[in-house]
């Protein structure tokens, strides 16, 4: 029986062993992709408080501790940052199976040293031993990230943002790479109840929304902005992919019928967020920036939480439904012109892993290596099973050494473990192939895919 | 090489041994769904012929046979119990990889002590072995049930049912609780062929159904009257899950048009479906009655065999489509009121099983432990490799430490060893996992654990 | 650590390897299912380069090559044989956990007895020793099937074809069976721009299409003239599979519309494709053919290429969406009658495996053993992790003992060994049943089971 958690966690042969420590554990993070603030970063942020820098903002703890019964109060409610912190610790436990029970753990290994198991017992000993080394320079913002030896990330930005500290940071020439992403979400989905209102914010930074070509100079020019405060990285969250051929005159009018918040028809939806996505992707292909497509979330499901909470509270699943069909004309619809980007696809539903896994076969090529990406197992999958599985389908269709690897999606500044959670799941999967005789024992050949998919894949990929 | 089907069948590590042994064999059985008949558990029947007590309802076993290319007149046809055993000895041997294979010797050795393998050549000596047994007092059907330790069962039964033997052996005071279910499908499938005779047979219960208010009327007080006789759950079987917000005036112009036996476009079922689906959770609630979703069934897909045979005779499969919408809507149109019952969420088609995982945690909490689950490996899930992915599914996104364990599904009083065949996959898991470092050796949180998803946690969910 | 690629590949226990060597190794190959060319078997073609003969027309290799950004010109273009045979070993070790990878090594082993592992090194040897062999007689196309113990094959044939080359082989009494297949696509899409080119091509042949009984006399006479060639197999892709219960005048209207050229409605598709799929099965289940339907392709998913390179060329991936509902109404309304023929289905996408898998279960019978298959990991899903599901899928839900096992689906007379490979994944499950006491170690059982799967089972299942 293996001891929890020790240095050859999830690694089970002597050849993952050997893979993890000598290519993958020291290489550097490029975390291409999460939700940290560039102000808390720039400003060097010390959090006082373990409830505060652990709790305070991660959703998927609140679902846990949600799912074990406890009380609203306890999780976002008006309980002391003690007893919030009691609460997570009495659940931490029956989390067996959930990669919650690997994250808590691995972080309070990784950052603070802690190598006990956190139960309802140690809760208070734990609490304050935290609490105390907060105080600590060492846990400032910034040198949390460097020790986790990140040299860029990516956080996530509407092209309205003024990107004030990415540019201070940049300016300050601040040893991490912290580069903005493209996030156009607000005026793509026409039909969300936040169009109107970003209709209205954009008009005071000048931009006064009233045909497809004001929303293409919109974009146009703050992607210009945004390249150059370092943004080398555009986002898009689709609950559904959706994409219909469409004319310039009837995007118009379906433009109009969403400023006059009209209800518009399914087919109007695919038309304006195709035709918009698809402008935006000769952007992108014009100034090689990389294009991200996360799709299948459903969002805000329970409407009495979301009355209480807002969004991004935890209330958020995973959407089923068909998207080969709409996927594949869109990209065509830029490649048909050769100006499909580097394109990035990322499903919350596993059901579709194949569906993406085949189709980036279908854009590949102009020379350029991995061109088109299925992405990392993210939200819901950033699991053991849901990576496996990731890398199983990947490495059966397409290139497996090609990949651009991990992303955090992290809320939290103590979530960076999750690179190491994967990249030990990586050689683990690898060397089981060379354990059971599937690929040769090639130390050159393993040492430069281990190295590749762990951060030299995503640093040649992603053009800064 | 283990032996076939010994002492640690399916306990493939010491830690998966210790567990099933020590914490999982001999807690009790709460088999809250299946299909018994309490008039034959009243009558304490006993069987005389191991052919009807075996293959007499069991269109699980049906299908393999037919699938062996043996003829329908040795299955459900005039062929004598001799020759339909026959048949089935001779088929067993090729259900290599299928739980037939599994659940045949488990119950051979369970009921009858027959540790033989069934086949062609020793098929005659069974045959006569187990009848022999069956004419003992101990293969009375409360002994069999008795013998498996079940605490409590739960039937299926339709709203109009008298439950005279519920009652009857509520009032004996029987060891076994035997409780109803309230399963209304008949009058929530409006489309289905069964509608119109089904509301003609209630008029002969005084009740009838012109307007919604008489549905709601027939069904608050049926449910009255389960739930003296003392139902505590209530299930639901829903080919496709649907929801659409609807006005009560709308729903009596559907309800019209169904008692016109009019065809119903797709939006008036959803309307008509998901108001009455959303009524009963809301008096699900009043009375803390357990409400089950078995999503996904396909039925008689044959209509020779149909018209044969009638329903439930094996040709049912897996349907397919989009359920996440539409079921997020259902449940949050009881949720946004506060009045959202325990639910149980079960799919038939594993490509779902990601959907429900995900979408359980979206309407947690009210500090109720697991409120919603992901139910058990289900009908065409209730395989090894079923269960095995709707642990893994549950676990990643959701906790199975909570989670209420098997249900049987039966037909049959032999049936009760796919709980041992559950628990012994569940033990594995976990024992995988502290086997792997995945989880600590903590003796007195995996006997919680293990102890919680054979029976305790059921037995706390299930307010009997 | 096992040695990469020796005798023991992919069999990881003693009685997997015990049942490969001594069962499945030999037992000849019945491919049901290729692309191959009759024509060069009958004039027993020798190829001269190993570019022409191993990546001349295989489009898996060319989409591995596209994404590991080589140019479209050493793949499809101008480059010489050698410049595009050194892109292809410069890209073989990226292929790591892609089928490719082993797929290469196994055909370098099986044809050329080379063991060493290609890469950028030795690729000048490797180049020039294949193109040595290559030159004598025993590379010719017929030598290199008879080494590979092909005892029948089916090509893959247009209704219109002549079949010059299957009668010639046929006449001659050649050892290989090499059977044409009933491929009628090009008249069941409707909606294709191959329609109209398709009509006026037979119109030459003397069928004058006006009528659906012009369509079904065509059909019925074209698969008389097959069935006389030797055909016993019929084929059918079906990117989405349509059924929708029509009249002949309805099917008529719609035809007459297809011949014009208009677009047609989803519902036209379903009743017309319905329609003629129907037909088409009672005319198999008169003369005992075997009906296959692939479902699942999405093809040509780049425009810009399929006016380079034209169909079939490496942009093809996997759709999805429901099939169950329009499949089982397809099945039924031949079955209604009695008159459903051997059926196997197969999918690409993996998520429908639960549908087809337990789709079959409701068809069975007639008396008829594995009457309707679930078919072998296909396209896509032709890999380790492909077929493994698909075995575990088949195998909990029907009877993988009766399966028939593996097609190459090829295009390229090396493309044999991915029966072996099956094999041995196939002896590799069966066998971790055997070592894990899920099947008792009978090997009067297991020869049966493995010779079964490998070749016996299809040469029953097809009426040759």
């Amino acid at each position: 029986m293996k001891n929890f958690l020790d240095e050859n966690f999830l690694l089970n042969s002597d050849t993952a062993i050997n893979l993890y420590h000598n290519y993958a554990k020291d290489m550097p993070i490029f975390d291409y992709h999460n939700h940290l603030d560039a102000k808390q970063i720039y400003e060097d942020k010390q959090f006082d408080n373990i409830t505060e820098l652990w709790l305070g903002q991660d959703h998927y703890k609140w679902r846990v501790l949600r799912t074990n019964g406890i009380d609203e109060e306890y999780i976002t409610g008006n309980r002391s940052n003690k007893e919030k912190f009691d609460a997570f610790a009495k659940t931490i436990p029956y989390t067996i199976g959930n990669p919650m029970y690997h994250w808590t753990h691995l972080e309070l290994q990784r950052y603070f040293g802690i190598t006990t198991v956190l139960n309802d017992e140690n809760k208070d000993s734990i609490y304050e031993q935290c609490n105390e080394m907060l105080k600590k320079p060492e846990f400032s913002v910034r040198n949390l990230l460097l020790r986790m030896n990140v040299a860029a990330m990516c956080t996530t930005d509407d092209p309205k943002d003024d990107l004030k500290y990415h540019i201070a940071l940049k300016e300050e020439n601040f040893k991490i790479k912290v580069l903005p992403t493209f996030r156009p979400d607000n005026i793509i989905h026409i039909e969300k109840i936040n169009f109107i209102p970003y209709i209205k914010d954009i008009k005071e930074l000048g931009y006064d929304i009233k045909t497809i070509d004001d929303v293409k100079k919109y974009l146009s020019e703050r992607l210009d902005f945004f390249y150059n405060a370092g943004c080398r990285v555009s986002d898009h969250g689709l609950d559904q992919v959706m994409y219909l051929s469409a004319t310039d005159e009837q995007v118009n009018t379906i433009l109009t019928k969403g400023l006059n918040n009209e209800t518009l028809a399914n087919d109007e939806l695919r038309m304006y967020k195709g035709y918009v996505l698809s402008y935006l992707g000769t952007l992108y292909h014009s100034k090689d920036i990389v294009m991200q497509y996360h799709i299948g979330p459903m969002r805000n499901n329970s409407t009495r939480m979301f009355n209480q909470l807002g969004a991004d509270a935890g209330f958020d699943s995973i959407n089923d439904g068909s998207c080969a069909v709409d996927l594949s004309r869109l990209l065509d619809s830029m490649d048909v012109s050769n100006q499909l980007p580097k394109t990035v696809l990322y499903c919350l539903n596993p059901t579709d892993n194949a569906v993406l896994a085949s189709m980036i076969g279908n854009f590949q090529g102009s020379g350029i290596v991995g061109k088109i990406q299925f992405g990392s197992g993210w939200w819901f999958m950033d699991t053991k099973k849901g990576m496996i599985n990731q890398i199983g389908d990947l490495s059966s269709m397409g290139l497996l050494s090609r990949f651009i690897g991990m992303l955090t999606d992290s809320r939290s500044f103590l979530s960076f473990p999750r690179h190491e959670y994967f990249r030990r799941i990586v050689c683990e999967e690898i060397g089981n192939l060379v354990e059971n005789g599937e690929y040769p024992n090639d130390q050159v050949m393993l040492k430069e895919i281990i190295e590749g998919i762990c951060y030299n894949n995503v640093n040649s990929y992603i053009n800064i």
